[in-house]
């Protein structure tokens, strides 16, 4: 294991902040990047914490994002749809402006979905379906990426990394939320491989003629595959399709395309849609909430987890102790970035 | 392969008919079960097809399905979440009854569901969604089952083979459409399995003490698995919240302790929702399905399948030839279930 630097918490927001800004980001989107950024890494979320703020001045720096585009939430039209047009900013501050309309909506309507239009994506999709059901709403999130991905009996990169996000309202307990890519392996962990010299487990990629593949070079030329063979590979193309044509929006392919291999956060839409539960359970929400917590209880009591429960745990004890930890070769490179 | 039979298309609704109503079916619930059974039968959905006659007349034989329960709509109450009563009877009359709200509350609100209650179920959800994207709109449609699955991590049955399926509209070609256990196996293969002696793939099922296992007693003794390690797991248990306690139904483990032990169809809920492309999509639906038909042309040029192609080869092949073909077992089996 490499070294670890301790940063305490507000050392986490101060140097997002100062990052951010130096890479060109207006007041606005730094604030919301870097509360997303202080978010993951309160919860020892490695993956989308500190080191996204890398990816975040790469997107500037690659010429195609706007560092101070202001969300425009289009007019409420009297349906359960919300669309905000990030034109062109990161996609945070577009949530962050639409979520109370979004939640609205889904008050009203009982089930109800926000769509963001023309955004750069890098972040997590966790903390947005956790905020809902903070909000007392179950809801999904989905977006695309860029194509790495093969279908299911294909051989080239068609999906992205598209993951998938739900999250639980509970009464007496943070809410039950999971965030998984639909691919099998995230691209950085095949970079990890290769450059460890180690061989890739089978059914993660495909060389460039379609054949299993654990080299990861080969893999690299070829295509990750999905998770869970044909059933994850469907998931997939859902979701290319509802965070993508449905919403007006760039398929992971069109996505790839569009960056020209300038690097930075990819390009695209973003789906969330939530439900309340309070429209659908006939007013025994109390009766049903038990049933739920039955269902997780069964769940601990044979040793299994929650899928949230381990970042709540790193959270209590990171808020507890006032730090978070990173690696030390990560740290250099955040020091690297500031102006 | 066993010897097979030829049946007439108008003669596997006919056999369908007679066997429903002699079990005890009134007309309404036979007609709509023998349109399911017909649907799957042509598109050699073999798991689905007639082969559900005898979980059919089970359900009825277990004393506690109401073969006569009409479906109960609730009044509208102006959003978008529309609520049917099957009374205990089976899902598919409720779903045929509720299913033009449906489509108006999705046109109307953009996006809207319908939660299905105290119903029995047999059924695949494919025709469901695919009758949705035929109506233009893209759909999801979730169900429990009984709790014959472990969450990743564990040993003791809990959620259901818990099925999802999704299907998306085309202008020029029936609708895409997917449905899949997140269970790794069928219930059925694994008793195949047994009966053939054979080892069961590895990540299929653990013994009861939560190690892996490949021996199907062993597997039946303990609990099957989910497809995709922990993020099957994961969409698992989003299927038993959402179509489970969130509509005020049963979850699996529940819907197994209800029924006693005493066989047929499980009893829950069921959840299906659907989005207008149109209400996303800012008026540019032709050329966002355009984009949609891209990539699909995509997945098929690098030799790989769309989720429902096979089906529809089918459905296509059994039309023009004016046949299905069945086991000669199954065949027996259906003429013993004739009143």
């Amino acid at each position: 294991m490499s070294e670890t630097v301790k940063l305490e918490l507000a050392e986490v927001k101060r140097l997002s902040l100062e990052i951010l800004t130096g890479a060109g980001f207006g007041a606005r989107h730094a604030e919301a990047i870097a509360n997303m950024i202080y978010r993951c890494q309160l919860d020892d979320c490695q993956s989308h914490g500190l080191f996204r703020l890398i990816i975040s001045a790469q997107t500037i720096k690659a010429g195609k994002a706007d560092g101070d585009a202001l969300p425009v939430i289009a007019p409420d039209d009297g349906t359960a749809v919300t669309r905000v047009d990030a034109g062109k900013g990161m996609s945070l501050l577009s949530v962050e402006a639409a979520m109370p309309r979004l939640i609205e909506k889904t008050r009203e309507h009982g089930v109800a979905a926000l769509a963001v239009n023309r955004c750069f994506h890098f972040s997590a999709l966790w903390p947005e379906v956790e905020d809902l059901a903070a909000a007392g709403l179950a809801a999904m999130a989905m977006v695309p990426s860029h194509a790495w991905v093969a279908p299911a009996g294909g051989s080239r990169g068609t999906f992205g990394t598209n993951p998938f996000a739900f999250a639980w309202p509970r009464r007496a307990a943070l809410p039950l939320v999971f965030d998984f890519a639909t691919s099998a392996f995230a691209r950085g962990e095949i970079e990890l491989y290769k450059r460890a010299g180690k061989p890739l487990p089978i059914g993660v990629a495909v060389d460039r003629d379609g054949n299993p593949t654990t080299d990861p070079q080969a893999a690299l030329n070829g295509a990750m595959l999905t998770f869970g063979g044909h059933k994850g590979s469907a998931l997939s193309l859902m979701i290319e399709l509802l965070a993508g044509p449905m919403i007006d929006d760039l398929t992971s392919m069109e996505s790839m395309a569009f960056s020209e291999g300038k690097g930075g956060a990819p390009y695209h839409g973003e789906i969330l849609i939530a439900f309340d539960p309070a429209k659908f359970n006939g007013g025994r929400g109390v009766e049903n909430d038990e049933r739920a917590e039955r269902l997780f209880a069964e769940i601990l009591d044979q040793g299994a987890r929650l899928p949230s429960q381990r970042r709540y745990e790193a959270r209590a004890r990171n808020t507890e102790r006032g730090y978070v930890e990173i690696s030390e070769g990560l740290h250099q490179e955040l020091i690297g970035l500031l102006p």
